[in-house]
């Protein structure tokens, strides 16, 4: 292994594809902006349960959209005794199989929320991984709507916290109900017809990208994008496109009791239609009336017919999170950021384990994603972390190196953050260079002169980079302008000290 | 889905084998811990990166010990493009490939640390499951045993930073090349001898189960337990056992400049027979010196030369951290905790990908398992989580639904955990009954009369419950006893607050 040869067998170090590593940074800003949500969520009474990332494939059930993907978008292996396992690919069917198995033990309602990976096995695309974060919250044998209304509330209050103004974020709301009432009104119900509605979902779902005018052209008979590739319409009547288009184009939410005889009359033709789309609506004013009354309003969670949430096993309201402001895409376009979470009710997904209904509802948000508009809003990351200070090698014997040693921890002990050189100690450049490429604050250096007089020296980086600024030859600063001085070893913590606090009082007067 | 008729076809809810669900209790404790995992480890000077849970088959490599097991211990499936992707085992291997993918741009030494599931397809069995957390540190680019050093010293003083007192823990340090040499010495080098190596190995690993007598008949004609059952032994004669023991057997470190004559030609027997337990032995010395310089004795950090680690990637120094306090084990009887983590040098993981050496070490602590420790201690979970206060529902409209939401928005506003109960509100004894199992220390109640009114009814739980202890009939206390007050709606925050406080102050006086 210490053959310093380069071997023609050797191995080519690369991830999977739809795979990455996780930076310092990312790490730091999902953990501070994590501690934020479990914040809001347990203020709201939820409490953490986590699952495993394997669950059997039958016990995780078929609800991905896209049913075209490799395994149908799992990941899978068979167990040893046959069994086939798979990968989560979201955190809400492990939760129902964890509610189904633990039912005698578990108090209803059930509030819990957790954090972790999900996996889904797709091509992967700029910004679209195989591996990704959720962070959800779910409330299990919560029957009425005021669960999905509270729903609502905790993800707007949950952006908040995390420092999204309001009128930058709108929690948008619907109901399934509203859309299968559409679906059935015109001939798409039953089962043998799920495909077909499955396309007019997703045709109402690009209301934001391409208008009212290019969802009417999916509904019918299809659309032709601007390089030209046509993508093949459901083949609705006009008729059928105008009735969906009446119910999902957008369109001011007007309360009970507020309404127009025309917006009356409207609604009324659709409910007679459909007892489904009734109920929807019925639903959708109880959620308006809650949130009004708890003081949420249209600003921040709006209901609007044209959300779709692209899992199948919702079976009530639906909401998603989105944010509102512009940011500039990978084609140099600026677009409307967009979702960040969502969730729905799914009163079927427990029950499909038990004998009796058991109603549920919850959301998840999208970590990375979330952490990206944070980044771009400059929420995050704004407490730099400080780097080590740096105890530099000049002697590699065991009573110097040991001396170094118990320098590092005399800083440790003092609560300054402290490592000694690790590297190949003989050259002493690559050792300051590892300090300034790491930004450390400080570096101490002690020979063996200063040894024998029981002094050390330290270099204070920092300034020593502001100088750098100021002369012109770049290469010899560090000699030349380094602040630098020689202090007594007992007195290396207190000077260190001294440093760190006048270099924190620098970087707060830049500001 | 809402047929409340038994399906025949109903899924069963049930986790595969050796995965489980976690708690609210084992969350909060993992994250304490961790947290103060991470406080020492940023101290230190390290920082956090994390690789996926997914690596190629071929860059995690066969590391494990036990090779008897079903796809050599590993969760493996193939990718749509042929390759075989695999579950990482451990946090080690995976690091090794981001070094080596990332080189160019990687600052060496690379001080990181990262906390991250870790799969193993093997047997559970009791406290052994297939997925488990693991939380690493490791420096790459360190070429010298000051680094080893290092890593003991940060073990230590994490153990302490959890609380576990001094005397209640030992890091244990032997050297891989110390054993290497004593096998090398008895004949037993060479790729062809490594089945033989593994497991002269696995006998040395049982010294604190078996004692040397134990360890000896392992070595040699084989063992026979205590009920009855046969393990074939090495078959090494008389005097390479009495050999290895010689090495292994556990007696105190004698720090060199100390050592008694007899003790020198004892290692100079061992060391002129294998150049590698002379290197082993050296740099074991140096480890001691540094340790010693910086503060840590024997009792903190200990030379043992029986200390095996099970990964087959160790090139040198390797390091344990036993907890010593005695528990009870499934059968009854005490014995010592035993191994919380360890680690120890790999220098040719990385370097499996480059053309060059880079030398690294590094250690992981077994999250469960400490976490057990401490719960063992009463180190965990002592800071309780207030349960929130509960918001009942008395009437179902809009209005006064909405009434309750406002209540439990105003309570979160003042920053007091609050929830409105979620299940089915029609039957108010399962609202109590609720408040009562979850530990709810206050009901918020108000029915019509109330509303008319501007009042609500504040329940203190913690009181009735207390009180409930003083009456002889405990289905009557509710009614008869209980802590209740009205008071005007808009005064509900104020008196929760108030409530809070008292209930606060008894458990302070409860200590």
């Amino acid at each position: 292994m210490n053959d310093k040869q380069k071997k023609p067998q050797k191995l080519k170090a690369r991830l999977p594809r739809g795979f990455v590593d996780r930076s310092a940074n990312d790490i730091r800003a999902v953990n501070e902006m994590t501690a934020k949500i479990r914040e809001v969520y347990e203020h709201y009474g939820f409490d953490p349960v986590e699952t495993p990332l394997f669950e059997y494939t039958d016990a995780l059930g078929k609800f991905l959209p896209d049913a075209d993907r490799p395994n149908e978008g799992v990941f899978s292996l068979q167990d040893d005794d046959e069994q086939w396992m798979s990968l989560r690919y979201d955190l809400t069917a492990p939760l129902a199989r964890h509610v189904a198995e633990n039912f005698n033990e578990i108090q209803l309602p059930y509030r819990t929320y957790r954090a972790g990976y999900v996996f889904r096995n797709e091509k992967p695309g700029p910004g679209r991984f195989r591996q990704f974060m959720q962070f959800d919250a779910d409330t299990v044998g919560a029957p009425g709507v005021q669960a999905d209304a509270e729903m609502c509330m905790m993800m707007a209050d949950t952006l908040e916290a995390l420092g999204i103004k309001r009128g930058d974020y709108v929690i948008r709301v619907n109901n399934r109900k509203v859309l299968d009432g559409v679906l059935e009104a015109i001939g798409l119900g039953g089962d043998d017809k799920a495909g077909q509605r499955l396309n007019v979902l997703r045709a109402i779902d690009k209301l934001d990208k391409f208008g009212p005018e290019g969802v009417r052209l999916l509904l019918g008979p299809g659309r032709k994008d601007d390089s030209g590739d046509f993508t093949k319409g459901v083949g609705l009547d006009a008729t059928n496109i105008e009735f969906v288009m009446s119910v999902v184009e957008k369109q001011p939410y007007v309360a009970v009791g507020n309404r127009s005889a025309e917006q009356v009359a409207k609604l009324n033709e659709l409910t007679e239609r459909s007892f489904s789309a009734k109920e929807g609506f019925s639903e959708l004013d109880m959620i308006h009336g809650l949130v009004t009354a708890a003081g949420y309003q249209s600003d921040r969670i709006k209901i609007d017919p044209s959300v779709v949430r692209g899992l199948e096993y919702y079976t009530g309201p639906v909401y998603e999170a989105e944010l509102l402001f512009d940011v500039t895409n990978e084609k140099g376009e600026k677009v409307v950021f967009g979702s960040v979470g969502g969730g729905g009710r799914y009163d079927g997904l427990v029950s499909r384990f038990m004998g009796q209904p058991v109603p549920a509802t919850g959301f998840s948000i999208g970590v990375s994603r979330l952490m990206t508009a944070l980044k771009n809003l400059g929420k995050l990351g704004q407490a730099d972390t400080i780097e080590p200070v740096l105890v530099t090698v000049m002697d590699g014997d065991v009573v110097s190196m040991g001396r170094y040693q118990r320098m590092t921890q005399e800083l440790r002990k003092a609560g300054i953050r402290a490592e000694m050189y690790q590297g190949n100690w003989k050259k002493f450049g690559n050792q300051l260079k590892y300090a300034d490429r790491r930004g450390c604050p400080v570096a101490i250096i002690q020979g063996g002169d200063e040894r024998a007089e029981g002094v050390v020296q330290i270099k204070d980086l920092i300034e020593g980079k502001r100088l750098s600024g100021e002369i012109e030859d770049n290469a010899s600063w560090r000699e030349a302008r380094v602040a630098q001085e020689t202090v007594a070893e007992s007195d290396l913590v207190a000077k260190v000290k001294e440093i760190l606090a006048a270099q924190a009082e620098d970087r707060k007067r830049a500001g």
